[in-house]
């Protein structure tokens, strides 16, 4: 019955259904009774605390350190950049008031009228905005730049179509801010943390992506190039997974931050940031797992290895122990992070089917037959394959098995996007095929109204014009005029 | 010039305003422009995230896992625990509406009228109730119990006066939420984390405390028992560095959360919960530092040691940069954290008071002279002395160091407190003594009249009811009434 319980919708019948039920039945994340925001459970959030844990070592050995701004900022700085309120202020949380008291009609409380904020405050939908209202105070020579800030944080954006990890109203992510003295330095650092992001992305959640620069009406409010990485999700659709952003001197401008430079010349500060969120937790469900449940890389895994003993009695069960804490030792002295599962209450069955749900990449299972072999079964979580090998120097063997499994899943996923990637050079064939989803590079002529139109005719939209790939120039797929480069089409999340 | 800037004002003059000009000068944080809510600088962040380090550690060791609840709570929340709302709800913030729109009378953005929330949000102050109106989805038997979870994120409390670190509208903290089958389990807990967190103010921020027992008048709202931990400040002053809460069934019975037991019996869930908060970094300031800036313990310090090249020409520098690269390859093999600080453009003496003011344990520095006899220059920023050691075993020196450093903090606070602590049976006694500050043991008649009077007359609090120590019972000295033992009295922040 707990077998049963566990089942997903296929991917083949209904892909939206199947995400769905992951997120829940692997005990990744819920609705919360707040509109929109999601209660990330523990073992989502160990997830989490993997990927921060790599990135954050990543940020400070690029010489950025963690700083905390407020969660608040004032209604008044969001209108300080232009485009910057036209983005963000349209769907925000704002606190008008700073305290409740006792209804005077009876039970419960009420907002009191008396403590009505003399200027709202916005709960922070991203922190541009408060961030160079600081840095203001802490910029006055060239000699107090680069300021390479990262900070982990709580945001709000308040989205009327909620889905779990992919878009919620509250999200965790970190965001950089960075101040430059000059535009080359600024630009650098953008694209050097988007590198860094691709990194992050490719080899440690396995999931490959495509890197550019967003369109004009792709790109962050007050940025001058935002850098995406896009990732296809097993249905052919694109997810952007994280975006750099190189700011120019609009925020400096914005908030009068200046520096004097080493000619002694007054001049505005440039500025970048880039951001991941817990949407990356979605884009790895999306890329890896199977009808079966979660596929996570070796490096992510809150667990890499879970361990269940078979047995017939209890004579057997410490028989099977005593050789169990033997292979446990070893592999954690090779820093696999290992869980054995001898808990009395739950049949083998049962586990095997849970640790394949949760996606744990290698599964150990030992039994009478084993213990006179100096044998153990091991089962990949992401070729459902079985194998009986030696004892002798297993954690040897499991250390080389994570590895390759950690390729092995960048390789399918590699080789998936491949097979659903086409360039296309008419716009007949190319609504035809975005039908059948999948990545385009096709040839635009450069204009917000081709873009739109395309939008509007297809529902997809240009998800980054590539940095690196085929550079050959062209002509527009809709309009003939002369496109300097293919970029890539697809339909989103 | 550099030095002047940096002067702080002398303990002795005004220990408040030294405390004030410490956070700001040593870059640890600063107001911000939203009312309340601080910046924490780099330096200042730093520290939080050795602490978190260290604490989530422990927390892991005890079967602890971490999630994430929403930041926002639906406001009849807040009203279904009727102490909890008389605590919390009065001072929040509200969130009320959900959109801004262009102004039409002109420049900048308000608020629509239109997006106005069905019921008002609160910004969290702390999340039982978010976290039980969870966990009634999450607990059905026995066998789900117990849960361990923990949160790492903000909380916002609408204070009217707010300082740095101490008492701030947001603020970070770690918040756990615990449910159990039986109170025994659950009050063990509350205890399991008091302990937890006096091992890591004592061994880890060197900080002594005394656990206890809040009165009922001090305990948290909605609990059964609250735990404390009280410090002394260097003026004698008492600083609650945590708490950890018995919740009883208060929780689960206003979130209906039941479970059937063994018995197979339906019953309500038992609850802790327990929590540290920023506020440390203030207690560790006041705790430590002197008039020439913070003084840090060891395992907490961003940075354990500095070194300083001396040197009169580039040849020079040159030789003591490969002489240092080695000792820093030896300490950081040790799991040392050290920086070399060979910028050219600061001189030594700035050097060296830019370091002192920002408490780095041990400061290291390297001349002409012990380049030829192969020495180093080794200060301890904690006793402010000096001395020339040989460069062999530099580690281990420095290592050893280290420890004692970290050991003898914690035994002058220690001396400092015992020495402003003394026992008082009357009252006139007591009105006379607690003008000097410091901690006075006093005997009550356990009344919250008496307390309240105590407060009114003397300013003074009962900062806990001491879990160890001396037990015996005597006469209350305000009352003269039966008192089971003495308890603990001072002005606190």
């Amino acid at each position: 019955m707990a077998k049963e319980i566990k089942e997903l919708t296929p991917r083949s019948e209904n892909y939206s259904q199947w995400y769905n039920d992951l997120v829940i039945k692997a005990d990744l994340a819920e609705n919360s009774a707040v509109r929109g925001c999601m209660v990330i459970k523990p073992y989502g959030y160990a997830i989490w605390e993997k990927m921060q844990r790599y990135l954050d070592d990543m940020f400070k050995e690029t010489g950025h350190v963690n700083a905390y701004f407020p969660l608040f900022i004032p209604k008044s700085f969001l209108s300080k950049e232009a485009d910057h309120v036209e983005g963000f202020a349209k769907e925000c949380a704002v606190v008008t008031h700073y305290r409740l008291k006792n209804d005077p009609n009876g039970k419960g409380v009420v907002v009191d009228p008396e403590a009505k904020l003399e200027e709202e405050l916005i709960v922070r939908p991203t922190s541009e905005t408060i961030i160079w209202s600081t840095y203001r105070n802490w910029i006055q020579s060239y000699r107090d730049l680069p300021i390479l800030c990262n900070q982990w944080a709580n945001v709000v954006r308040w989205e009327m179509r909620t889905r779990l990890f992919l878009r919620t109203a509250e999200f965790l992510w970190q965001e950089g801010h960075t101040a430059h003295a000059t535009k080359e330095e600024a630009q650098e650092e953008a694209i050097r943390m988007l590198n860094l992001y691709v990194n992050f992305a490719e080899n440690y959640l396995s999931i490959p992506v495509i890197k550019g620069d967003k369109t004009e009406s792709e790109k962050f409010p007050g940025a001058l190039n935002t850098y995406t990485f896009e990732a296809m999700m097993q249905d052919g659709k694109a997810l952007q997974a994280g975006t750099s952003h190189f700011l120019g001197q609009n925020f400096a401008k914005a908030f009068d931050v200046t520096f004097v430079n080493q000619e002694n010349k007054q001049e505005y500060v440039w500025a970048t940031s880039w951001g991941v969120t817990t949407r990356l937790i979605g884009a790895l469900i999306m890329t890896h797992s199977d009808d079966n449940g979660l596929v996570l890389p070796p490096k992510i895994a809150p667990y890499q290895v879970v361990i269940v003993p078979i047995y017939k009695n209890e004579e057997q069960l410490s028989q099977i122990n005593e050789k169990v804490e033997e292979i446990v030792c070893k592999l954690k002295r090779m820093g696999v992070s290992v869980k054995y599962d001898n808990a009395e209450n739950k049949k083998p069955g049962w586990k095997f089917a849970e640790y394949e749900l949760k996606g744990v990449p290698v599964r150990l299972a030992m039994g009478g037959r084993d213990l006179d072999n100096n044998t153990i079964e091991v089962a990949r979580r992401d070729t459902l394959t079985k194998e009986t090998v030696s004892c002798d120097n297993i954690e040897i063997y499991i250390t080389n098995l994570l590895d390759e499994i950690q390729n092995n899943i960048y390789q399918k996923a590699f080789k998936l996007r491949e097979s659903k990637t086409i360039c296309v050079d008419s716009y007949e064939e190319f609504k035809e095929k975005i039908e059948e989803g999948g990545f385009i590079y096709a040839h635009w002529d450069g204009t917000s109204e081709t873009e739109e139109k395309i939008k509007e005719d297809t529902k997809a939209t240009i998800r980054c014009i590539p940095l690196e790939g085929d550079k050959t120039p062209g002509k527009c797929m809709v309009t003939g005029k002369t496109s300097a480069q293919r970029v890539l089409f697809a339909r989103s999340y």
